[in-house]
């Protein structure tokens, strides 16, 4: 169907739901010990927030989060599940920045960034380093984009072990802030979107994640919503894999051939399944 | 959860959506060729027929299958996709073995039975070969049990390789014709029912399958029919597959608790993965 070899790396299955305990992992385990002790603070719209809270759990420390009031029911209670102190916010009106720094100065809590930080692209990375453990001879790697954490990382893993390699980033249509970024050649920051795929909401690129993209990426692919809600419902029904919207971006890409035509065999990182049933009924 | 480390075996991930390709396979690719080349012909709830049809086209040979017109559309659509011929019944009034042998003696198509004989057996025993090559310490095995194909096969597999390992079947309690007729100590037929396990629904185990049971299962647990459906869902948002009614029913005797206290680690065949997006999203 989709005309190409797809390989897919299921960080649905992953701890957590999703790839984001590879990032949070990596910097949580590098604080050094007494400053561990008071604890961990993070903002994300859920999945970096569970991953934060499952690696505090481990280290058995406090995790504060920051989350938005209207992020998936799902993710806020798995949250809460794995002992973590929830704080939520209107995302259209608050700053989920200011409310973080303000707990860790409070508290001398640690920031864990969502992606915009050196241990946190390498740990995302490490998805594509098992990925290549697994298919040496692809020739194609592709991520959603949020701030671009994940396509950063496994860039630099896929690029480091073959530099030939072609690397793509997917984001929806509403939520093309990296697309329209690479094209002016800087950052560009859009308005608040409400994209089903709720983990690619971020309104920019990072200022480390960025550059990053520039040097690596041959491009970002866009998706409609309707190719997002498709894709995740052909990956249920087909594959018989619950992967969330965001974690569907860059499937539907490569489902709806919006990939180069010369590619023969790619690399997808379906990079999260933390989904509400609720709104899957709905759809 | 389960009070016992349970190892899944995923036949939803299986050709065809689940372990009926295991022993449809087995049976056709046995038919001498000048015979196969008038066809077969099947009668079956749904996976049968589809794990019929594609090793038909497989072979390039015509297939015919009888289902009953309220069987899941899914499994119906997927079946005629495979190139399959469909003839309907109706369940409740209509005999599906009769309606088989008489396209089977008018066409001369060789009749694939659903789970009593024994290259069948064999066919589905290949899933315990395979879960022990990965898992050769577990001290328990459990399958649901229709027909009795699936756990008669994995029976004769996991004796053979150790004689201690204990053997579970799980049926729906209403549809709970093999605990019925262990119970008796011969083969009881019920009528016919509406389990949510579709696969389940044969109203009594089969003539060679019933004494291989009686011989190795120490005993077939009964699950509710809520039970059921909650395993689904379980397995939907915590293990992120999807896994259809009768597919899930020994992972539901599993997570209630219904194993004997003393089993520490078991392998739970999750059978099928072919479910109705429409039946999910009423639950």
């Amino acid at each position: 169907m989709a005309g190409v070899a797809a390989h897919f790396k299921c960080e649905n299955f992953q701890r957590g739901g999703a790839f984001k305990i590879r990032g949070a992992s990596n910097f949580i385990f590098s604080i050094p010990s007494t400053q561990a002790a008071r604890g961990v603070v993070a903002y994300s719209s859920g999945n970096h927030a569970q991953a934060v809270a499952i690696a505090a759990a481990f280290l058995g420390i406090p995790a504060t989060l920051v989350m938005p009031w209207d992020a998936p029911r799902s993710k806020i209670e798995a949250t809460r599940a794995h002992g973590a102190t929830i704080v939520s916010y209107d995302r259209h009106k608050d700053s989920r920045e200011a409310i973080g720094k303000k707990i860790a100065s409070e508290t001398g809590a640690t920031l864990v960034p969502p992606y915009d930080h050196p241990r946190i692209i390498a740990g995302q990375g490490t998805a594509a380093l098992e990925l290549f453990e697994d298919l040496p001879e692809i020739d194609a790697l592709i991520a959603p984009v949020g701030g671009g954490g994940l396509l950063a990382g496994c860039a630099i893993a896929a690029k480091g072990l073959n530099p030939r390699l072609r690397i793509f980033g997917a984001e929806p249509e509403i939520a093309n802030d990296t697309y329209l970024s690479l094209q002016a050649g800087h950052r560009v920051e859009i308005p608040p979107t409400n994209t089903i795929a709720d983990g690619l909401r971020s309104p920019q690129p990072g200022e480390i994640t960025f550059p990053i993209l520039q040097r690596f990426a041959e491009a970002v692919l866009l998706v409609s919503e309707e190719e997002i809600k498709s894709t995740v419902k052909f990956l249920l029904s087909r594959l018989k894999i619950l992967v969330e919207p965001s974690g569907a971006v860059a499937a539907a890409a490569v489902l709806h051939h919006k990939l180069p035509g010369d590619i023969r065999s790619i690399g997808v990182i379906l990079s999260g399944g933390n989904m509400d049933l609720e709104l899957l009924a709905q759809w």
